[in-house]
């Protein structure tokens, strides 16, 4: 399966609100997007579990994979395509060894440095960056500065690994993201918490020109 | 190898203060130490991932298994001997699935109903019960009331499963717990914050009569 990161949802309990995570990436994928990643810092490990078993569910059968933040455990468990892990979470390395070749695994940058040691690895060790936060963001209480779309661009194109921005992307912006030359952009308020998630996913895939 | 639960040393990085876990530990396991767990709920993946690879290697040989709180990725990354689980992390049968039949898991229980059904799960599913609290606790914030002796006795002895009492257990309170006969007691105060953990674990191990 050719790994397609164009509209990446990233979910957020809160902002998804009372109409729930399932339903919510259940309509994002109606209007396009191509990757889930399931984020909850807040859930206990058995919480996590229910909504990833019932994510992969969901999204089985349509091509789009279901990525755990943080907890690989949780991923191989509930059988999930992939794991999403930050500069502060278990190594790509120490990842890629558990999940075996065919399991996704995404790792979070924000400088020159860490794009290099990314790089440096043997290849499929990463499958792709997330690079940001792009804008200022809310919704990740930990996110350092903006970096801005010039430093967006300059560090995605220093690197053969695909890239996906993250941090306040929105439908009015998502054309400059674009831009930039990135392999996809990562929304989470700009589709979890849209009156119509399927519309606002369609309008961040429709900006790229 | 047989597991020898008898005295369970659970690890509190505050509670060992500025001697560090793995000092504490490796005087721990001097003092008759025969099972470690590492527990740091406030640690990220790669800081708890550092601490598992520093304990594994300092218990490498010393046939004291050591056990991951929650984190059955980290504890496969480490190359721990096992996990400990409690009711609202990962359920046990997906853990044993993931980490094959020579891992050791852990559950915690607490009551009746708990016990049941950990007793019912396919031999090889669990290794051992932790009951607790046993007495009233502050190292686990989140803990319920305590059970008291009797209770654990009878919850106990109500299945064929190892067991090991948790929760307020002290050097002064070891005998009155090991006349419960249990299999084993866990301890972290009573050793983490104890100026000599070793002579602290050595008399935990020898309230047994």
């Amino acid at each position: 399966m050719t790994l397609d990161l164009s509209v990446y949802l990233v979910t957020d309990p809160e902002l998804c609100g009372e109409r729930g995570v399932l339903a919510t990436v259940e309509a994002a994928v109606r209007g396009g997007v191509s990757a889930v990643q399931l984020r909850d810092k807040q859930a206990t490990g058995r919480q996590l579990l229910a909504v990833a078993v019932d994510l992969a569910r969901a999204l089985d059968g349509t091509g789009v994979p279901l990525l755990v933040n943080d907890r690989l455990d949780i991923a191989l468990a509930a059988g999930a395509d992939g794991v999403h892990l930050g500069q502060s979470d278990l190594d790509v390395e120490s990842a890629r060894r558990l999940g075996g070749p065919d399991f996704l695994i995404g790792l979070t940058v924000s400088r020159a440095e860490e794009i290099a040691l990314a790089s440096a690895l043997p290849v499929g060790t990463v499958d792709y960056l997330g690079i940001g936060p792009v804008f200022p963001t809310t919704t990740k209480r930990d996110a350092l500065g903006a970096l801005g779309l010039d430093a967006v661009a300059a560090l995605s194109s220093s690197t053969e690994l695909p890239c996906v921005g993250i941090g306040g992307i929105t439908a009015q912006n998502a054309a400059s993201v674009w831009a930039t030359g990135l392999d996809g952009l990562a929304v989470a308020s700009a589709v979890c918490a849209a009156v119509d998630p399927s519309a606002a996913a369609a309008a961040i895939k429709g900006a790229r020109s």
